[in-house]
């Protein structure tokens, strides 16, 4: 009897878990990704900060799935869809035919149609990013050292982070910790606690999604780091050097964006029904009206969920999606009834700096050093890997215990992973 | 009363130790180099090999230096030198005056006057060549299992190593290792232990600087590890795809360079004797002659010493002569007289494999697991701060007891450093 088959886009939360819940099931299998390596997103902006490696935020798709006998990895980018014929294309034109189909290419940060910004304020997705964001903050600082060295002194540094939600206010409230604390005695022309660190938020509160007690906690945790939180400050202009901010012109050294969701342009190239952001609008068994095959799981899904809610665009909504479409598939092969989703909150965190945090499970609200340790209890368990897991845990306990901070690195890589491919 | 100024240029062995040896000595120090971490150079191809990531075998400079109050780290390019006027030039313009100027910029791999070979043969000096070289190795594994995915066949990996030295011989082991066990499970269509890995080595045995002992048992456990290894096997052209080894073309996969070396351009750039590879004629002091202020060490320095013997091109070398020359330099500033240099040999060792090796101390021979776990105590203890030590250590652990290998990350980068800083 052959076996069904199902191919997945997207080796993301949504996807890595879907193939998790199909392994070694009666299915065939395959994952297609243009990176070997899932990677742990909460965490990155550890790795900008030069808190963490690459390594102990990523794991190889084939390591994490060696022993999912019925699935298949497969190094390459889906470029196209023939929806009718069952078939995805990738870069290099070979095609891969299914029976299932399951898209979960994530998303991108949106620049309000101003993607030229993007090259002086880049936003923090991919292990490559992170390595970016982090070149530039360490190369701030040494060139602002040169400077002082041959000139005798130089204006503070100035960080902008634009964005007030999770990822802005981990990224704001970690720089303040590196200039401040990490980095201090390693500099000896400058003084790097005189950073200027700012964060901007349109709205009138940064974490729009919590409550706000815990916005006005975030805030004053911040501030008590030396973050400036600016709110209503909507981001009007990034140039090289400077931002405006209603209509001021501010002066930064390293601007980072943290704000916008784009889905990945395989959403429209699936050439179905979207929301105005470009979500694919999908039923809630969570496949594609009319596709009963197809299914678009993640940050490029818009869903009002069995709840009567609208579905986050989190890590933890991405792996419940991917589990349950692919519960729903193996439902279909099985002849059983497919289910509905739901999303099963179970909280929100947000750390600030190095030891506070903010942290929601429905009514249940924390703040401070419990929240921070929480946090960390939680994303040391939720890392994949054993490994990673041990890994990080001793590092973050070995960083808390002696307060030395890391041994921040810059390093230049070529571009080769497309030269070798092809 | 002034201090002495001491110009350093790089930031390898024989400066960092230059730079230590004149921590908190009653000068003044200025240490340049074009990174801001050193590198821990015996254990690259062990990130070459996805078997550590960067961080674990590199420390930023300043974090290493960052007691040395009188030591200011510049990051950025020495191009030049005005010996008359005790000048250095840096990329951007700027001059640095000194009054002693330790020269210590390494060497890259020559290539035997066909410079366009490194393409395709790639050699291991820093940081970023382990991370191409693992791109390769490992995209080389992902095309291979892709073709075979659809294709539903490949021809076994073929993999070469150019030069029988112990970084081809560490190479080779190391590859074959990855191949016959870490990523043997990970690939379902194709059988990664088919993989066919070549060491070759002009000369007639491998490891020319160890005994004939030593060469003969380094050879045998390589092939037990299912190397090919080639002596009399002098490369003759480097193509994409192929290399010429006596009359035959080879068809590989990756090819990595191992052998050649040649002074850093700067060795040129002072204007003085050099021999025939390039690397500058220093006297017993370390110093140049005619120039009691400016000294050249390391693999850019030529020098028979105190005990008759060329001094060797190892790290343990670098190391002696930087903490030599700074000695040197306070003893003039103390009043003292100059000592001659002379170096300690402390033995040598080379890796093969997963746990084996070979080690010499004098006329003690040792080889097997006996000298890889000396290898392994000796490197963790080399290794540059405890919290990379404790990590590496941990790692090492980890990875012999459960035999799992690691999680190899194939990671694509942007080269920002040199736009940012200009």
């Amino acid at each position: 009897m052959p076996t069904t088959r199902i191919v997945i886009v997207g080796g993301g939360f949504g996807g890595l878990h879907a193939a998790k819940a199909l392994s070694n099931e009666a299915v065939d299998v395959t994952l297609i990704d243009r990176k070997n390596h899932h990677t742990f997103q909460p965490l990155l902006y550890q790795v900008a900060l030069a808190l963490l490696s690459p390594g102990e935020i990523a794991s190889s798709l084939r390591h994490i799935l060696r022993a999912s006998r019925n699935v298949q990895i497969i190094l390459g980018e889906a470029v196209g869809f023939d929806i009718a014929a069952r078939q995805v294309t990738l870069s290099d034109g070979t095609a891969l035919e299914y029976e299932y189909l399951i898209v979960a290419a994530g998303a991108r940060h949106a620049y309000f149609g101003h993607d030229e910004w993007e090259r002086d304020a880049p936003g923090l997705k991919t292990i490559e990013d992170a390595v970016e964001i982090r070149s530039r903050l360490l190369l701030a600082f040494e060139a602002a050292e040169r400077e002082a060295h041959f000139t005798g002194g130089r204006a503070p540094l100035s960080f902008a982070v634009i964005g007030g939600g999770p990822t802005g206010v981990e990224l704001a409230g970690a720089i303040a910790d590196l200039s401040r604390r990490a980095l201090a005695k390693d500099f000896k022309s400058i003084d790097t606690t005189q950073a200027r660190v700012r964060l901007y938020e349109g709205a009138s509160r940064i974490l729009g999604a919590y409550s706000e007690d815990s916005s006005r906690k975030a805030a004053r945790q911040l501030e008590q780091l030396g973050v400036e939180v600016c709110t209503d400050s909507l981001v009007r202009a990034v140039e090289p050097g400077r931002i405006q901010v209603r209509d001021e012109w501010i002066v930064t050294d390293v601007t980072i964006w943290a704000t916008g969701v784009a889905p990945s342009p395989l959403a429209k190239a699936l050439g179905v029904a979207t929301d105005r952001s470009g979500r694919v609008l999908i039923e809630q068994d969570l496949s594609v009206p009319g596709h009963r095959e197809l299914f678009v799981i993640g940050d490029m899904a818009a869903l009002i969920d069995a709840n009567g809610k609208p579905v986050p665009g989190l890590a933890a909504a991405a792996l419940q999606q991917g589990q349950h479409a692919a519960r729903n598939i193996l439902s279909d092969v099985q002849g059983r009834s497919r289910e509905p989703f739901r999303y099963v909150d179970r909280g929100s965190m947000a750390t600030i700096g190095h030891h506070r945090a903010v942290a929601e499970f429905g009514r249940w609200h924390l703040s401070g050093i419990p929240a921070w340790l929480l946090w960390s209890v939680v994303h040391v368990f939720l890392l994949i890997g054993f490994r990673n897991r041990l890994a990080v845990m001793l590092q973050w306990i070995w960083a808390y215990v002696t307060r030395k901070g890391s041994s921040p690195l810059i390093t230049e890589f070529q571009r080769t992973e497309k030269n070798v491919l092809k």
